[in-house]
């Protein structure tokens, strides 16, 4: 392996530096993101956070499918609108309760294969599509797809929660296959049943209620190093990985395997003590799990690999988002 | 008035006729609407609403903004993406929570002023926007916007539930002017106080909670005569309507007064005895409220001025969403 060249590819990868945009749209609805006294967590998790009283929290969160995808494979892109927003949930320690959606179409064919994906995904995660907007005369074909789940006042997994002293623990589903036009593209679940899908993302519940772990994200578009850089950002801390302890599916080359996004897969950081019962749980729903690194005082993100170690992101100059999260 | 020409005209509203394509994206989802057995209200109505226990439902619904609206003014697109959710959740008897968007940008300039419209949306309707998606670099510039609201288990005000012998209300605030851009769009908030708007929206929660009435829709793009189909259709019930009762601005002339889209405007059907006091809860808060018509058995929804009389809808042929809603 060679180390340099496998951290200047990820930072130079475009499933991370796209995220630098965020912060212009974000930063205009910094004064009233919190409007009405309810929200607990804003912008820089994987969902937001509504405090809607009897103890229990709304999480909400969006995803607008990728025109690439869209071209290449329209059921996969209805398919996939609904596994990204049943993951933010996950991520967040929440249970799905229903998604909305805006299609916008320019051809029929397109828009027949589009919900089929749809309805193929919620059946495969148990989530009902319930409502939402159709466009039905629009230049160019687009799927928007949002999402409400809920989870207890106190249980709520964020991105901000990491402290120095944390085990960061990556769990990946490693039984998948790369999608033919998008190796990116990690399925670990149009194959499984859905008892086996629901269980992977119920887990994240238990281990949300149990107060198992400190911080979590879903692995996203960034990739699994990515991703950990944004928790870190979040959480205004760093950390030191080494590389050889992330899961991977042999068949799959780092560099490659680093950028995925996965069906089923997380960054999760925990205090010493709770590792090993957060990681049972993982394991028992085929999501391999394993300590790869701490979370350091330091803020940057060290890759190590045997005596070698590269600086991927310092936090001090660079930024992935730019949101450090506020809690209110 | 010239009633027959009245109604050809509103037979062939582009506000109406597009709602008739939504049949073809919904069918696929009946089957699974209802997959996790909480759905209590799905396609047909403003919001969809699910069973969270603690006898409270979340309503969730979506709106993308339409193109030609974004290439005339993109502030007033980013505003009305506000208003328009906040309706959806206000015609259930909700109270809004929070929003999420995705916004999809070729064009830096645009992009600001849309946020902005947004911000001033929050301060206005004092519901946040906690999150979403951005795609920097679309070809397209376009605005999807999704809420979510809470209501209580026994009390959503949905469009199913008009029966025979109910009294058609139509609640409308007059106080307003037309876009110079787009003068189907009725602006009565932007120079209104949060305090004043805030309140239209939560007198429906208040009449919801009350029981006032049996069923009700805010007033949207087809107009008051297209809305008020709608909850006939999905009632699976007509009406007979008087169009002078109609409450309406004297400025503005009938065909374009009845294809407006309302700041403020609701159609409402109550029981006889329940209704003198819907009227005077709307006409607190600036709404003017008439009960302008009836329920009837026959599944037509007639307009009558003087000794005239047109049918503007036969639901025994016409269909507008084609969905009589189910109720869980």
């Amino acid at each position: 392996m060679d180390l340099k060249s496998l951290v200047d590819s990820l930072r130079n990868f475009e499933g991370i530096t796209r995220k630098n945009l965020i912060k212009d749209v974000t930063k205009p609805l910094n004064k009233t993101y919190n409007i009405a006294g309810r929200t607990l967590l804003g912008f820089g998790d994987d969902a937001s956070a509504i405090d809607i009283g009897n103890d229990t929290l709304l999480l909400m969160a969006a995803d607008g499918m990728w025109g690439k995808l869209m071209e290449a494979d329209p059921w996969w892109t209805g398919y996939c609108s609904v596994l990204v927003n049943v993951n933010d949930i996950a991520a967040m320690g929440g249970i799905p309760m229903g998604m909305t959606n805006v299609l916008s179409m320019s051809n029929k064919k397109i828009c027949k294969e589009i919900m089929d994906g749809i309805n193929d995904g919620v059946e495969k995660f148990g989530v009902p599509m319930v409502g939402g907007h159709f466009h039905p005369d629009t230049p160019y074909n687009a799927l928007d797809v949002s999402i409400t789940g809920i989870v207890g006042r106190d249980d709520p997994i964020t991105s901000c929660g990491a402290s120095v002293g944390d085990k960061v623990i990556f769990a990946i589903d490693l039984d998948g296959k790369q999608h033919p036009k998008f190796p990116l593209n990690w399925d670990t679940t149009t194959f499984k049943t859905p008892e086996l899908v629901q269980a992977q993302i119920k887990v994240m519940n238990e281990i949300a209620k149990k107060h198992l772990v400190t911080a979590g994200k879903d692995i996203s578009n960034p990739g699994a190093i990515g991703t950990l850089g944004m928790l870190l950002e979040a959480s205004g801390a760093g950390a030191r990985v080494e590389v050889e302890n992330i899961p991977r599916n042999d068949a799959v080359p780092w560099d490659e395997w680093l950028k995925l996004y996965p069906g089923s897969g997380f960054v999760l950081t925990a205090r010493e003590e709770n590792v090993d019962e957060t990681i049972g749980m993982l394991e028992d729903v085929n999501i391999t799990s394993k300590v790869a690194g701490e979370i350091i005082h330091d803020k940057k993100l060290y890759l190590t690999h045997a005596d070698e170690e590269e600086v991927v992101f310092d936090f001090s100059k660079d930024r992935i988002m730019g949101i450090k999260e506020k809690r209110s």
